[in-house]
């Protein structure tokens, strides 16, 4: 038995972060992330399921967080509202601080198709997740559905905008932004469609 | 060399169809497939790369119709209404004609989890698309993508309810309900809300 090791998950995660930036993901064997973080590549596996894995280590915690603060807001506040303050106070609280790696994180997934697609499940996920969320708090279908991905797409382009490195913002204001703009894009209307 | 086969794709995906229904997803080969088309192994193989894409054959000249059908509509048409008018187009076209096997293929991916990650790539990428046309037509960032995210989440919001057996409206009209919906949705604001 391998005895336990202190913040493994946490060093193979930047192990793994740092190699993927520096040679690709596609360049990166689990045998070198282990080795960079001084471990071995049985410990990565009693962890990660897999090398894509390791990029995605928060993303259950990242949902349950988002999950647990729209559930906390009062049922006067409106469903988007609600999706919104859940996503702004996870910002606040868990992404702030750590916007270098999430946009080394970002760079590396962009990079890669498979992990494009890897993102999209899991953000697929979060809608179904947020969506079960929203009919909890009394909000009906198919608006539950419509208003979960209306907030997962706010989000996403907040997150997307807030890990460029030209952007300084902060990434509640940068969900606030997309939020308004999104409700102005549905309250355009146009009377001439062509069919 | 094998002689042209008319409609052999077309055979092909009809005998998946049927075979996915009757027996899941899992449990039919490529070889049945063939067999139940009257055709061979090779000649599936011709037309899809696999067993899941004889499923998805139709997505790109769904994809292409859509988005041909936004870049035709009036720039004076709200981005939104545009996307939901090249979606109802192509539902009056192509779709309200095969609502049966419709509902089936939706049954076939809803039970297996390996089709429903495929649906949501393929999703995914008509979003990518449908926010570049809306780019093209003068939309700005990130209005383009949230506008295409949100119709997106529209149709499908509208098509999972058309392919359900118990409903008898026209896809087209379920569109336009989701839309209003959204729309309802998106316009609700409350004014307390917890960080």
């Amino acid at each position: 038995m391998t005895r336990w090791q202190p913040g493994a998950s946490g060093r193979l995660q930047q192990a793994a972060l740092e190699l993927f930036s520096e040679r690709g993901f596609d360049n990166t064997t689990v045998a070198e992330i282990a080795e960079r973080a001084g471990l071995t590549k049985r410990t990565f596996f009693r962890y990660f399921a897999d090398k894509r894995e390791v990029l995605f280590a928060g993303s259950d915690i990242f949902v349950e967080s988002v999950v647990s603060s729209i559930a906390a807001q009062p049922e006067t506040v409106a469903s988007l509202d609600a999706v919104a303050a859940g996503f702004k106070a996870v910002a606040v609280a868990s992404f702030e601080e750590r916007r270098e790696d999430a946009s080394r994180r970002q760079r590396v997934i962009e990079a890669s198709p498979e992990l494009v697609e890897r993102e999209m499940i899991k953000r697929s996920a979060l809608a179904e997740k947020i969506a079960a969320t929203l009919r909890d708090r009394g909000e009906c279908d198919p608006a539950a559905a419509l208003v979960a991905w209306a907030g997962v797409s706010v989000f996403w382009v907040a997150f997307a905008r807030w890990t460029d490195p030209s952007n300084r913002s902060s990434l509640a204001g940068l969900v606030d932004e997309a939020l308004d703009q999104l409700r102005d894009a549905t309250a355009q209307r146009a009377s001439i469609v062509t069919a």
